[in-house]
């Protein structure tokens, strides 16, 4: 009997992956007794237990029957040729996996290794700190936690921390019951998107817009339908005269441009989606971050009628890979919500959660939140103070004294020369990055998003001077 | 002016609330002049400092014009009489919505508090040990992660330690590109609904089956065919001539009866599914506790047409509160998971899935699976045992020396009978739940899932003593 052994892993291993390989192809056919053990170790110098071990095996899976003793027997199996992974006849996936495939953008700002200044947007900073004083609550948190506790909504702990907060803080009023525990903002789009749209459903979002809430509502075969925002955010006398079944906003600080949506079109949007009965998600991605007052009261605390679907996300005021978000539900929509999630994935992870109750509890978090606020404030000076010095009249800001990035416009640049500069500061190590992807149709002038949170104060300062360096050279072309 | 403050939270947030209540229910009007700071402070009898702190929130959020100093007005806004979360006109939800509500059921089994004996299934047993060993494999995960790293097909270093376990202990040859670490099987089995399954499609599952499952697929819109199984899995010959998009299988030990999928209807499934280009999602869920041989292989590993998805998950083997899974994936349909995985929820979280990474590599984990196998097959005997002794051939066990429950059939009782059993058993302490919900068509027989990961050897002995009672009961009745 000719047997090849691969080499990987242990040999009992080896022997039986290779015994099954010729059951299968037919070299060793059904019926064949297969030779003593001690006959076989000794021909493959191997011990008589590791092949005891293998036919035990290949018995137990169906592959030999008969009794160590009485001899070994290759089963009558209906055999066929092996092959190796060869597909043939692939079907099409889902429409929602073709459409899927169609926003597929991989080219999506991802963190670059070994350029000395990235203004990547989107991840928050870290304030190493954080890494330990994290694990500590882990760490507490696995001690006490029942293990195999899974609520659906969220542990509850956590939603009473979340009711407290979003009362304090962002003029929410909202009881436990109306909260759900999500994981990250991506889910709570998703879940809304599951909930309320049908294939063919209109949704309307701001124009510019986060480009995943986008991805994700056309994957679920919505519609989009993309509003002009301005300096007060999203300009409510443009929405459409068909109503939309959602509209998408970000009214605390508009992504990505910071407008803040201004407290006249806050009624005007209830009041649309009142008269047209369609829903509002609301994203308040960054509320908690503004540095020149006290946070604005999100719109859903204005929301008498119940129709404001409020996310927040930890994810951004912790880190990026702890995944935790929280919605809070009108009361029509409560149950549905519940039922998506249970069978989207049942809960979110019960450790992270008491860990994240208990440091909310205990103060932990909201001292987090405001050395965060301090720090991100003198950053986006001396980011803006950069500017104003090395880029000068060549760019303009927009932005409120809010969030984690800004938006400068760049001054007589087309799509091709935005791609230049882009392309240049890259080589020289600054990492920059257009506005352009988070735009449905084609904008009308040229912009990119500075992130502020990885980089320190003086490496702001040392960025935009290499900045400025590379609207130099573009300047020059 | 009249002004109630509503005593909640802090004084400022009290006025501001009480301020903008009456300017957007009309009781303060557009343009009138606010009194002074200090006037409404003495007024009020708080401290001027809170006053100035609301009148700057109201500015900020557009309700009042005007700078400290030179007078406030009341902002021009439309006014809307204020209503509390009265809701009128809801639309209805979405398709996935209405089906997820038809088949919502929330009688399914969940931990009992003040039960002596609940026999739950579905539910790892848990390890006291584990708290502690899994708290300092997270507060060193926190110690040494970058938190802000998102991988959406899952951290590298668990992919790999996936890879490696699956190779040494189910037979399965993957790479860490075929591998996504998803939220749990429940996660894997939405994605891999919304990745193949358009509304209308037929899905084969075994009956009895998951009922999770079932749910998560009717939500999606999936046509369900339920295939018999018998003591040696899903009955091949019976499989449809009507092809399904998908066929969801549970091989290496049928949930819920414990049977093991012969080879012979291995290989029939696999040209199955090759000759009608159907997918095969092998749900592995506890092919770990196997106490009488090795374990056996998965089908994937016998799968050389690439047809089989295959699911494997933490949750069962650590704790259920973890939800961390993972995938092993056709590479036809590697990248419409990862942009499902991505839309949905963009990956899982990076401290969990570093800690079970390292704790994979110490060989922790598979000293506690060890631990916990011989713990289970020590329960697993007393349970049988113990029916032997108190239940006797009233009951006909269904199993292999397998899994974390049991089935067993109730000789001579209909559905009525069963359930009374039940009830009586409950009101004695002892939790019972019956087979009927995992069936998409009435069964002719009633069964039980006995569930051995919650009570002790002790402890089982004593709650099939108590079974014995209740049957006896039964029996008088």
């Amino acid at each position: 009997m000719f047997l090849e052994l691969d080499g990987r892993g242990p040999l009992y291993d080896q022997l039986t992956r290779a015994l099954k390989a010729s059951i299968l192809d037919g070299r060793i056919p059904a019926g064949t007794q297969l030779p003593p053990t001690r006959e076989l170790a000794q021909e493959l110098e191997i011990s008589r237990t590791t092949v005891l071990a293998a036919y035990e095996q290949l018995r137990a899976e169906g592959f030999i029957d008969g009794r160590v003793g009485s001899g070994s027997f290759v089963s009558h199996l209906q055999a066929r040729p092996l092959q190796h992974h060869v597909q043939t006849n692939i079907p099409p996936p889902s429409r929602y996996a073709q459409r899927a495939r169609a926003v597929r953008n991989w080219d999506i700002p991802r963190l670059h290794r070994g350029l000395r200044y990235d203004l990547l947007y989107g991840y928050p900073q870290i304030n190493p700190a954080l890494n330990n004083a994290w694990g500590r609550e882990l760490a507490r948190a696995a001690a006490y936690t029942r293990l195999n506790a899974v609520e659906v909504a969220g542990l509850s702990t956590l939603r009473q921390q979340t009711c407290d907060y979003l009362a304090r803080r962002r003029g929410v009023q909202a009881e436990p019951e109306d909260v759900v525990i999500v994981s990250g903002t991506q889910q709570a789009i998703d879940l809304t998107a599951r909930v309320l749209i049908n294939e063919g459903d209109h949704v309307v979002l701001e124009e510019p817009h986060y480009f995943l809430a986008h991805q994700a509502l056309v994957a679920h075969g919505a519609e989009l339908v993309a509003v002009r925002t301005d300096q007060h955010g999203l300009v409510c006398d443009e929405l459409p005269t068909q109503p939309p079944r959602l509209i998408y906003v970000t009214p605390s600080h508009h992504f990505p441009s910071g407008a803040v949506l201004s407290m006249q079109r806050r009624l005007d949007l209830l009041n649309y989606a009142e008269r047209h009965q369609c829903w509002i998600l609301e994203d308040d991605y960054d509320g908690e971050f503004r540095y020149d007052a006290h946070p604005l009261a999100a719109l859903r605390s204005l929301d008498e009628r119940d129709r404001v679907i409020y996310v927040g996300t930890f994810s951004k005021v912790l880190f990026g890979g702890l995944r935790l978000a929280y919605m809070v539900l009108p009361s029509a929509l409560r149950l549905d919500f519940l039922s998506a999630k249970y069978l989207s994935d049942m809960a979110c992870p019960v450790i992270e959660q008491a860990a994240l109750a208990h440091f909310m509890e205990d103060g932990g978090f909201e001292r987090h939140l405001r050395l965060g606020r301090k720090e991100l404030k003198a950053r986006r000076e001396a980011l803006v103070a950069g500017l104003n010095e090395y880029a000068g009249d060549r760019v303009t800001i927009t932005d409120t004294p809010a969030g984690m990035h800004l938006v400068v416009w760049l001054r007589g640049y087309d799509t091709a020369r935005s791609e230049a500069l882009i392309a240049y500061a890259h080589e020289h190590g600054l990492g920059l990055y257009p506005i352009n992807p988070l735009y449905l149709h084609e904008p009308q002038r040229q912009g990119l998003l500075l992130g502020y949170c990885g980089l320190s104060v003086n490496e702001l300062r040392e960025a935009m001077q290499l900045f400025g360096q590379c609207l130099d050279h573009m300047d020059r072309m």
